[in-house]
């Protein structure tokens, strides 16, 4: 798909994300020749700046984050296709000045996408707003806005954001950003389970005894307490994070990887999710907070002496779930997520644990116990995969010992991208298989509501686990003794 | 299994397999304390030597294998179970006289194993010897008899021996050894198939596009032309040991790892094998000669210019051939075998190449080919697995690469162990599992010997390759252009 020619719109230019993401992935996509000829970003911000300012700021956002790597003559093009529009987004001057700038058509392309970078308290009115100014009529090039997660913060308030800007926009136009859903990450999932004929026929009930899928951050709150502390774990990464990663994992191999075919079977794994009611909410989901505690050798605050955070705050850093999906591949087989803030290692895993075979064939040997074989797929920090394979320990002795194949998907010199350069493309080029479409979204709500639901009401207690360590003692979601959480990606040996 | 204390008597003791293999084999068993208490060998030797010249001998023979793990005490207690028998094992006191010293009963134990370290045409009249001395009567232990492979000629000689030694012999007191079949290479394939449940389902026509078996060998004949060339690489190594690689790589499940059960399935492979009809045998087989040639940097001989080789001998020294097995697992795959001497490595390597998966998925990409997976599985030198996948390149490009993923199963630290240590101590064991049963031993023949015969009526012409080179140009026995002879154990791009 080609890349078109747009003015990039960026609603919360002077904030954090797009101080540390968005800004530096604009340059980055610059700095590799990407961004179609012509493209133009009008940063829009509330500052009292002006244009040399802006860039001024702007070159310190780039530099902060390229370090050496910073390019001169790239940022004078970079800069060039900077506008700074200061404005307050509560006002509806900011529009109609933004809407007199835009009919510049000589000076900004007649495509554009509008990155709502703000409180999605606003997003209803900002759009409100762009549609009274005309800014969504196209009849003179396209128009696509970004809206970053979470949509909604529970499945009514979804439903009714999207009720909302279903009035000015078609879903078409609608990409809905996870960005931990970059590019690297989806299609790093689907070469691995698509690319391989060997992996296809085992995946499924009658060789995989269960997956987990683990993110954790070593990283607390940090200053988001008044963000956070409304969200929690489970909004915040397991409704659409995590979901997303168990869909990818065990959707059926869709038709190709145009972005329909990808959603519609995303959709049909999250449909067939086996809801969970509420008298089971206590066996399938486990929620904690991260009491004081060390992380990199460093002593740290417990989540309720964060700055912000209310003294009675039962607001979980820590979330797991049981899943089952009732299909035909997966009936039967325990999915178990679990994310959490403060913990030992920052890392995304997908883990997959087979079945034993059936090892009457060593009965007559040394041989007490065999580990099953384990496929894991490293998202975070490395992409990687590790097989572990039973193998013959040498000697005279019939015993066995487990091996670890590994390969890491990317050689020493190699740079990762950041999602966002991926992301930030793919709206030029209107490729929405990496955004989420709104039944994916609606479907995650549906999933965890109960939960939600649940939690809300409970709030008297909530299990709490040190700073740095892999969480709280959850192992009631297990459905057998023989399972537990894999935190490491060393062989375990029980 | 508990091995018996017996008396080893071994005929060709002072011979060039002794030497190597089977006295620094038994040395390493009493080191490793494997010998059972007051275990005896007797060792027959045409040589005019006496008990302290034989000794003297093997501490040469035993210090120039282990090198500086010689351990004098050791060597005295292993000294101390040996007993020189000097005799010609073509005159008839050579057998009296043994059964009189082993009528000794408190000196040597009442079991006994006898090693025919000998030419296989001296097989029978060296039992029938036996017999006549009553060294077969089991009223006071067990007797069994190893015999080295080849077990006859062809089909015919094979069947003929066997009906030689049936009269003296039962099947259970025959271990027909095949070295290259150690224990560990057999149980290294048994477990990587029937202890890792990822492989079983993948095992069979459904994915596996072809298998490929590789023994090359970088030395040439050595001293040994007047056993090779009226051998060849197929009788040698082909109809051997390819063959039983061959059976352990695709045979059912066995009930269990007690001998009958595993020779019962590996039988049912080889009569399973589809017979090579005459007029194929061009079309299915393959035999080239070496030529002079560069092994490891120093110029070598060819074949035909080694010491005792006749100038006009046509005989094989690479062996080559495609073999379907017509069972419902492998219907329709192709198998390839090869074997040579003085070949570019020195190495034993099962290739298992699977089928590609529907690529279609990726139609849309950049992605041109990809590579199929692969499963290799090295014997020798080095005991490991490489698993190569497919994985995404990184990058803001739909592309992929091939990454291996490797296991060695040795730590670095440990030592290969002779099979002859393993072969030597399942004889004491009564363990048959690694020992070749008749009916394993005559349909392998049974295989090879339309291609025997072919070959041995055309003697005009024979293929010739460079020493130290893969071998000849024999690609006309793949059956699809995208098929051929895996060399390297890097991936191949193509």
């Amino acid at each position: 798909m080609n890349a078109d020619s747009c003015t990039y719109v960026i609603f919360g230019s002077t904030g954090n994300l797009s101080r540390i993401k968005l800004m530096p992935a604009l340059y980055h996509l610059d700095v590799a020749n990407q961004l179609p000829q012509g493209t133009r970003i009008i940063a829009i911000g509330r500052r009292p700046w002006d244009q040399e300012k802006w860039l001024a700021e702007l070159r310190d956002m780039i530099q902060t984050k390229v370090k050496d790597d910073f390019d001169e003559k790239i940022f004078q093009r970079f800069s060039a296709r900077m506008y700074y529009h200061r404005g307050d987004i509560d006002q509806a001057e900011c529009y109609s000045e933004l809407a007199a700038t835009l009919n510049q058509k000589s000076l900004f392309p007649k495509n554009i996408a509008f990155y709502l970078s703000i409180s999605p308290a606003d997003f209803g009115p900002v759009m409100e707003n762009l549609s009274n100014n005309h800014l969504f009529d196209e009849e003179s090039g396209w128009r696509r806005i970004i809206i970053e997660k979470p949509f909604g913060y529970d499945l009514d308030s979804a439903q009714a954001l999207q009720k909302r800007i279903s009035h000015y926009l078609t879903e078409e136009q609608i990409y809905r950003i996870d960005h931990y859903l970059g590019k690297g990450m989806v299609q790093n999932v689907l070469v691995f389970r698509f690319a391989n004929v060997m992996l296809e026929p085992l995946w499924n009930r009658n060789y995989i005894d269960h997956i987990q899928i683990t993110h954790s951050e070593a990283l607390g709150i940090e200053s988001r307490a008044d963000y956070y502390n409304s969200a929690g774990a489970l909004r915040d990464m397991l409704q659409s994070h995590l979901l997303q990663m168990l869909a990818l994992v065990t959707m059926e191999p869709p038709v190709s990887m145009e972005a329909e075919a990808l959603r519609d079977e995303k959709v049909k794994i999250l449909k067939s999710i086996r809801p969970i009611p509420k008298e089971a909410v206590h066996a399938q989901a486990f929620r904690g907070q991260y009491a004081k505690g060390v992380v990199d050798g460093e002593k740290v605050n417990g989540y309720l002496q964060e700055e912000n955070v209310p003294a009675n705050s039962v607001t979980e850093t820590y979330a797991s779930m049981k899943l089952y999906i009732d299909n035909w591949r997966w009936r039967g087989v325990p999915f178990y997520l679990r994310t959490g803030k403060r913990m030992a290692k920052s890392q995304s895993t997908i883990s997959i644990c087979f079945r034993h075979p059936p090892l009457q064939f060593f009965r007559d040997t040394n041989i007490q116990c065999m580990n099953p074989n384990w496929v894991l797929l490293g998202i975070q920090p490395e992409e990687c995969i590790r097989i572990e394979m039973t193998v013959k320990e040498p000697g005279l002795e019939m015993n066995t010992r487990t091996r670890s194949l590994d390969a890491s998907f990317r050689n020493h010199d190699e740079k990762a991208i950041d999602a966002y350069e991926d992301l930030l493309l793919d709206v030029l080029k209107g490729d929405r298989s990496l955004f989420l479409r709104f039944d994916e979204v609606e479907y995650a709500w549906r999933i965890v509501d109960p939960i939600l639901q649940t939690w809300a009401v409970e709030r008297d207690y909530i299990a709490t686990y040190p700073a740095g360590s892999w969480g709280p003692e959850d192992s009631r979601l297990f459905d057998k003794d023989a399972q537990s959480w894999r935190s490491s990606l060393t062989p375990e040996c029980k």
